[in-house]
């Protein structure tokens, strides 16, 4: 302990696996009845009782999807719950247990563990979500977290992607492109400070598209507002990759095409004033940025009375038939410019 | 591609984040009815038609778990697919699917990738599970995966690591270290090859070892066979991390302590032989080993008649009250040595 630089930091050779995992996940309580074996035994056990069970897993890595030099550990753990609860809700199920992996570097102490837990925790509280298994590992570098989340519902309820019709309206929740222009901010500050350390970031007023980027949350609460709507969705998504990757994503599976309305596309005056800040064009920020985390959907024409004046709702485009193809509707001109995906894509932007 | 060395193998790029996991799954086929909604969603979808879910997650990260230096990419997939299943087998559980998320260097071509997934689609064939999901990515350093296997289960088939009692037998499947034996060899012959590249490495003779520790197989097979001896097991966990970290497992979980016979330990001739050539104690190995994906279970007292010859299983011990404490009953003299934790740790190896 002599050649610690940190005497009051814990290494995590200091728990063994079996404690720490332990460790970490003592004080998580359980709110859901369907979570019946959790950590402690070989697997976790789950009673869906009667529903089915939706299942989704994804990973993060340091380096490609995080940065810690500007990511806090805490939301690293907040966010890495909310992106797995954000395809559960694309499903529209019920996000019930989470299962989480970590591979981390004996870089980092027991405390940088004990964050990301912190984090992981808020979400399962927010989320009403219970942490029932998981695996801690060292790794020879870096940090990577992969979680799988566990939905449950009616089968009957269960939205795919495959479900859409020509003429359906395409809808999307919130405001998109501020997750993407948050991330630029926390770039531009942290070059600064990679050149200059004495020089203090400049945050201020970017809250909003800040928090989009650094604590984003998933849009579990759609489901209940679509009931008292007495909306079906015909098809749905989330929005992870960007608008314009998604739109794409329903059109493979459904089998149709999509009209998208520039002028529709909901954005934060924050986001378009970054954006120009930047020297971007918002839209594209929108179309491509991704991590917003807001749903996407397709609704039969007949629902339109039902969503058009909600303010979570936005409709953006309708869906054609497939030999027609995807397109963005440009604002003023009506010019038809082809949808590609643009979207942020993990192993291209290494 | 004018810098490429090996102009034959294709860069991850080359097919992108969506793309990739498309052309890496597209051929894995289904097999179990409860498999509703596979990969190409937001999230996948089973249908457990009444019966409980059973989840595990395990993570192997290069360096740690495996060195790709001598474990071939194909073995690997295999692998980490069955160490998951053997915690389902655990349960007592029948596997039935799995979700597989990889984080993965630029530096692996697609083609090593394909060698991944051929070992899983493998696994997969051999134990009847379907690959309903997952995640790639790349990542800074190294290959990191993580699986989360899911099985079905009745609840009252279901066997904890939590029910056994004073007096129940201690019972194992199989043979134990000869994982623990095989990786030595491996090691030993790495060594040699990093030292000079151009001498043949000596690993005849050793099949057995060596096929137990790069394709080591889940004991799905045991839960008919307990079926057919009438038996359910009081508690039940599987052998990873060696023998003695698993007995104190069940010790823990269901407050019993246990007296494990030295003398009774299975293991095979190569296992003892390879041993004393390495200077090591045989016992030792199966004690802290690891890695032989036996499952290790206790049955009460009035069911020894249906198991004693059993050629699957070996009585090892016997349950005693907590108070007692955990111990090997040395060969011979009957000294009663405390059995530790000693098995094989992720963090303490590195």
């Amino acid at each position: 302990m002599l050649e610690d630089k940190n005497p009051q930091l814990t290494p995590i050779s200091a728990y063994g696996e079996f404690g720490l995992i332990k460790h970490l996940t003592e004080n998580f309580s359980f709110e859901n009845p369907s979570t019946k074996i959790s950590i402690g035994d070989d697997a976790a056990v789950i009673d869906p009782n009667g529903q089915q069970v939706v299942l989704t897993t994804d990973v993060l890595a340091e380096g490609v999807h995080f940065n810690l030099g500007y990511v806090p550990l805490k939301h690293l753990g907040y966010k890495a719950v909310v992106v797995n609860l954000s395809d559960i809700a694309a499903m529209d199920a019920i996000p019930t247990q989470i299962l989480v992996s970590l591979a981390i570097s004996n870089r980092f102490p027991v405390e940088a563990l004990e964050e990301i837990y912190a984090g992981i925790a808020l979400a399962c509280k927010h989320y009403k979500v219970d942490l029932v298994g998981g695996d801690t590992t060292s790794s020879t570098s870096g940090l990577v977290m992969s979680i799988t989340a566990v939905g449950l519902e009616n089968a009957e309820n269960i939205v795919k992607r495959s479900g859409a019709k020509a003429n359906d309206l395409l809808v999307v929740t919130g405001d998109l492109g501020g997750a993407y222009m948050g991330l630029q901010i926390l770039e531009r500050e942290h070059s600064v400070f990679l050149a200059d350390p004495n020089m203090q970031p400049e945050m201020e007023g970017y809250d909003y598209i800040l928090e989009r980027q650094l604590k984003p949350e998933a849009r579990t609460d759609i489901k209940k507002t679509l009931k008292e709507l007495d909306i079906k969705p015909t098809s749905m998504i989330d929005v992870s990759d960007g608008l314009s990757s998604e739109i794409l994503h329903l059109s493979d599976q459904s089998k149709v095409g999509f009209h998208l309305y520039e002028e529709k596309i909901p954005m934060d005056s924050l986001t378009i004033s970054t954006a120009e800040e930047l020297n971007l064009n918002p839209v594209m920020c929108a179309l491509s940025g991704g991590e917003d985390y807001e749903l996407l959907f397709t609704i039969a024409p007949e629902d339109f009375d039902k969503i058009k004046n909600h303010p979570d709702f936005t409709i953006v485009g309708h869906a054609v038939d497939l030999e027609q193809g995807n397109f963005l509707v440009a604002r003023g001109s009506n010019e038809l410019i082809p949808l590609n995906a643009q979207g942020w894509d993990a192993f291209l932007n290494k």
